[in-house]
């Protein structure tokens, strides 16, 4: 397994393109990214868990219900979302790549993000479709990873190459975090490509286990948009003998997988709304996976200590409150816990209570960009890791006073 | 019921006084409370649901077990928790109540409030329990609601005037809200007396039910104390027949208990830390009491929706996506949103979707004080409020910027 560059066209047979169509005001944004498989490919999804769903998301859902996609379009700037049109907005989008490329309408999947509850005028995108699809390419990932962000400071592309039966496959993903363009919420979008053949039910499987311990882990500011969605669209142009059961090959494809996703969650929660560090909180010794997911998270997720992870303040008591609150079955009197970054690491509490420690050597750990919070609550064989970052005057800024 | 002045001291029989005993170290403020009946009451309490709990919880539940106490004994600057001796200073500190007042230990309510993980030095406290007891008065509310401060930045007195068996009757509290001293977290503690006869039964009934739509229902930052608990010391000496079932004097003293307790909770949350906005969140029209509440509670918990408020942002986009993410079992199709203020109100959001509306208007609306977001999810017979506050840069500031 290693790293490589070229994001969703790393995989054979994956072109891209992202271009600026006028859904956004600002004209230096691209809002409008295409990705297209040479053939047909399996297809597979997880959507978000909040009850107000994004109208693509519907439409997405249905399309690939058949376990086959060739093609991913999404735009930024409207989430197309709480619109009484919604749907139809979205298939017509879909109508659009069936008329640019001849892949069917029912083999597209379709995303939006951005402001919600505003119609989405599909002109600038119907005027922008020839470009967009004269302009897809094979090294066109970072154009597409452009068009798909919001308030992301940096985009968000990854690829890893893998053996699977002695063939080279290619997975690579593009992403977006949180982001905030008034009247929205966060959203987050991850697209991936690989060439690797395996059954859509097989692919199903490793995103649905896949996401349980990677972004379903991840947590910006504890809202759930109505837009959260990651696809997989897996061609097979690596020449494979197709996966289609559990063994060796699926093991490896799940690495990769993983590989790609906790690369992800640790882009998108570094580059949260406002943050200014990247926070991984690792529970170890749990008697349970639930018990140690459970806690992780809530670590995470406390306002109390993201705004102490802003400061450098090594506040372990915040560690404890969220755990202690976090309904996890852990006995709170063992539990351990420390800071540590590339400055080192510091032991800060041992079995629930403090210990001495020096305050300016937790301070130097702590203003470094890349924060890890390790917590032992005993002598369990479970584990778990969890992303967030930091609450600052910016996250503040972004959400609260960003027309004033 | 009619308001009156008085605080934990406007009840038949209740002295109080708060002194600066040198835990804190700002002279300027007080750190040291005692409230005293000056006969046996009947007591009832509820205390955080955190696994991790301060040692003054395990004694005072230990103390009124028996449903009688005599006094409470608080102190702020220290939460004594987290400590390996916690437990044997909480009882001493009951002791030392015993000592001075002749009430027995086991009588004696404790309390703490401040950082956790340090040792409570209880010297200043010893020091100071002659100054404190000699100091006690019938008008000494103020100054105890003085002494549980931390970061609040207004003291927290109410006090009610009711009827009940013809005999006139009395209840008052005293509460602090979130407050952060290094390193610590939020915590909550109120205590209320009252003059009116009530059995100790009845009155933990009241207190556990009352809490259930008051203090449950308020969040400032998600983060649940180790530390938070609620009392209630009933005195009899208002000279009622005790209330010993339900009926109307029940219902009385219910409602008494309710008009303090609410009071309190938009106190605590429009001084949650750095707000400056108060927000109640009603929704309504719910087919369940626990949808109306877990809907209610979502909105007022959501980052961006506090964030939003304070820049006086209409992003009625946030409260679809909390209600949507709540767990709550609502049609999101039927949510009707509307803001409302001193300055009017304003309809935003209907049937799910967006509304054309003046935000002109809603900005007026929406920069004063105190704010309601008025939810309607249907036709149900249930409704639901939630109080809490905005979040701001002071909230960052104080939690994460003041060391620095």
């Amino acid at each position: 397994m290693k790293l490589i560059s070229g994001g969703v066209c790393a995989a054979k047979g994956f072109k891209a393109n992202g271009v600026h169509c006028g859904i956004r005001k600002n004209h230096t944004k691209k809002d409008l990214a295409l990705i297209v498989s040479d053939v047909p490919a399996a297809a597979a999804a997880v959507y978000t868990t909040n009850l107000v769903k994004g109208a693509p998301l519907l439409v997405t859902k249905e399309n690939i219900a058949n376990g086959t996609a060739q093609a991913v379009i999404c735009n930024s700037g409207n989430a197309n979302t709480c619109n009484w049109n919604g749907i139809q907005i979205a298939q017509d989008m879909c109508g659009l790549v069936e008329k640019a490329t001849g892949i069917a309408a029912s083999d597209v999947v379709v995303a939006s993000t951005g402001v919600i509850g505003q119609v989405l005028d599909i002109t600038p995108i119907a005027e922008h479709m020839a470009e967009l699809t004269e302009g897809l390419s094979y090294e066109g990932s970072l154009n597409a990873a452009q068009a798909i962000m919001t308030t992301d400071t940096i985009s968000k592309e990854i690829a890893v190459e893998f053996t699977v039966g002695g063939k080279t496959c290619r997975m690579g993903g593009i992403a977006k975090g949180s982001g905030m363009i008034h009247p929205n919420m966060a959203t987050m979008l991850v697209f991936i490509t690989t060439d690797c053949a395996i059954s859509p039910a097989m692919l199903q499987k490793a995103l649905s286990h896949d996401i349980t311990n990677t972004f379903n882990m991840l947590s910006i500011d504890g809202d759930t948009s109505t837009n959260d969605m990651v696809t997989v669209l897996a061609n097979g142009m690596a020449g494979n003998a197709e996966i289609t059961c559990e063994g060796d090959d699926f093991a490896v494809f799940m690495k990769a997988l993983n590989t790609l996703t906790i690369s992800l969650c640790r882009t998108i929660a570094g580059d949260g709304e406002g943050a200014t560090k990247l926070l991984e909180c690792t529970v170890t010794g749990a008697d349970t996976l639930e018990a140690a997911k459970t806690a992780a998270k809530s670590v995470i997720c406390s306002s109390l200590l993201k705004a102490a992870m802003f400061g450098a303040d090594a506040n372990w008591g915040r560690v404890l409150c969220a755990i202690g609150y976090s309904g996890a079955d852990v006995d709170v009197s063992k539990v351990d816990v420390s800071f540590r970054s590339a400055k080192g690491e510091i032991a800060v509490c041992k079995d629930g209570a403090g210990i001495p420690f020096s305050e300016e050597i937790a301070k130097e750990i702590l203003l470094e960009k890349e924060i890890d919070i390790l917590i032992s609550v005993g002598n369990g064989p479970y584990s778990a890791s969890a992303w967030g970052c930091d609450l600052t005057y910016d996250y503040v800024k972004i959400n609260g006073d960003y027309r004033t």
